[in-house]
């Protein structure tokens, strides 16, 4: 049996699951957090399947030997390509991912009946969201679009300005004609994003699901089915496999806060 | 001795290369050509130099062992970070890399005081381009503007649109209070703005340096100076390390012509 106080796992191809840890912190303000974020390797939405399911099972690995008591998924990708094989893996421990958590509340949040799902190519091609859904709700229609350009306007931050104000209109411009009751944020990049995409969107009632969000919430629920809410902790460890360029800056941004202590190691 | 018949070897850390290989092709019809892009461990840019090292020997190794008679390195984070250590492992080989290139061009075509200089934040941190100019002409002035949307906007497509525009604009706006003589498009894929580029450009007499045409014309020097011309091939070759999304369509923007027979080839 897992300690309480053991902390929670969360890991992103990238700097982009941050986003996550962030609403985790918010969520779950007493829970230690091991953050790991392959940015050696990333972008995995290139990648095939098969080397995203390596790539993912080694960092399992690694969570699992800092004696994680959970795993949140915060890459669309990995989500999409390997939560089975994480599950088997990790045995045990639960494990939570972003497309399921954003899927999950679409469905508790809106009307069911037109939802639409904003991602990568990668995301969007592996419909992942679509079957996640359709598991949920049936009758659903879910409407995907790729918007390619947000995870650069992110890390550029351009976040409100008028590049982002257009490139989200073009992309947007998709759900015209659909009277949506949500749209996923499917991309762990986007929630930054949040506050502008609702003045763009047609559809003024349409509810944005921050699939970040999402999952804190549904680990919050879990950790206290499971019984396993930490009363005292706090702490986040961030691991990297590399230190790009500007990353300092770039992952304060994704996280909202301060980063002390990266600590750089590679797993492969 | 290289044999006149054997190919050209090109390569890049992903696709954008495919605009030297197309401009390899104008300037050098009767040339055969292997082409190798990294596609399953772009970019390089965001990588320790270590790590682009190890990458751009193996490449090296593949071409070598496929007979080349000259190596173009169309990456420029492979030219900044790792040239030597191709050139010592090329033995005889002639090897030709972008920057120089795209340096030596600038001088020969522009009025030599001010240069600037556009790419990724890789190249523009690295000041391969600030070095490679003042090996060449000490006296110059660079200005450097890295521009990591460009990459994705040409990737999207989004060649000449409102968004490519005003991100333009908004990059370019650096050089307002410069008068240009040289502006080097630094980065492999930036070749697919030069149109719009010259639109935007504060300074009229800018004269606009497309690195992948200027290594195809050293190249052409090079081969008949060493008396290699091809007087009958114009094959083209193209292997790459992974097949993602959308590759037929990018390589083919890319490359200005419709593409057949790539082979995925693992290095690693």
């Amino acid at each position: 049996m897992k300690n309480k106080t053991a902390p929670i796992g969360i890991f992103d191809s990238g700097i982009g699951g941050l986003t996550v840890a962030k609403a985790v912190m918010k969520a779950l303000p007493n829970e230690d957090i091991i953050y790991f974020g392959d940015t050696a390797r990333v972008p995995y939405g290139i990648k095939s399947e098969e080397t995203v399911r390596r790539y993912a099972l080694e960092i399992t690995d690694f969570l699992l030997k800092k004696g994680v008591k959970m795993i949140l998924i915060a890459c669309n990708t990995v989500s999409a390509s390997a939560k089975g094989e994480i599950i088997a893996k990790a045995g045990k421990v639960p494990v939570l991912d972003v497309i399921t958590a954003g899927a999950r509340a679409a469905f508790d949040q809106s009307g069911h009946k037109q939802i639409g799902v904003i991602g990568t190519l990668a995301t969007v091609h592996s419909r992942a969201y679509v079957s996640a859904i359709n598991e949920i709700n049936g009758g659903a229609e879910v409407i995907q679009k790729a918007c390619p350009m947000l995870v650069p306007l992110a890390e550029e931050g351009w976040i409100e300005n008028e590049v982002a104000r257009q490139t989200l209109q073009e992309y947007l411009k998709e759900f015209e004609e659909y009277d949506l009751d949500a749209l996923i944020l499917g991309c762990t990049h986007y929630p930054l994003f949040k506050e502008i995409i609702p003045q763009i969107l047609h559809s003024q009632r349409t509810v944005v699901i921050d699939s970040a969000e999402s999952i804190a919430e549904t680990s919050s629920g879990k950790l206290q089915e499971l019984n396993l809410l930490n009363k005292g902790g706090g702490k986040f460890d961030c691991y990297v496999s590399d230190r790009p360029q500007r990353f300092q800056e770039l992952a304060e941004r994704f996280l909202g806060r301060k980063l002390q202590d990266v600590s750089v190691i590679n797993l492969s």
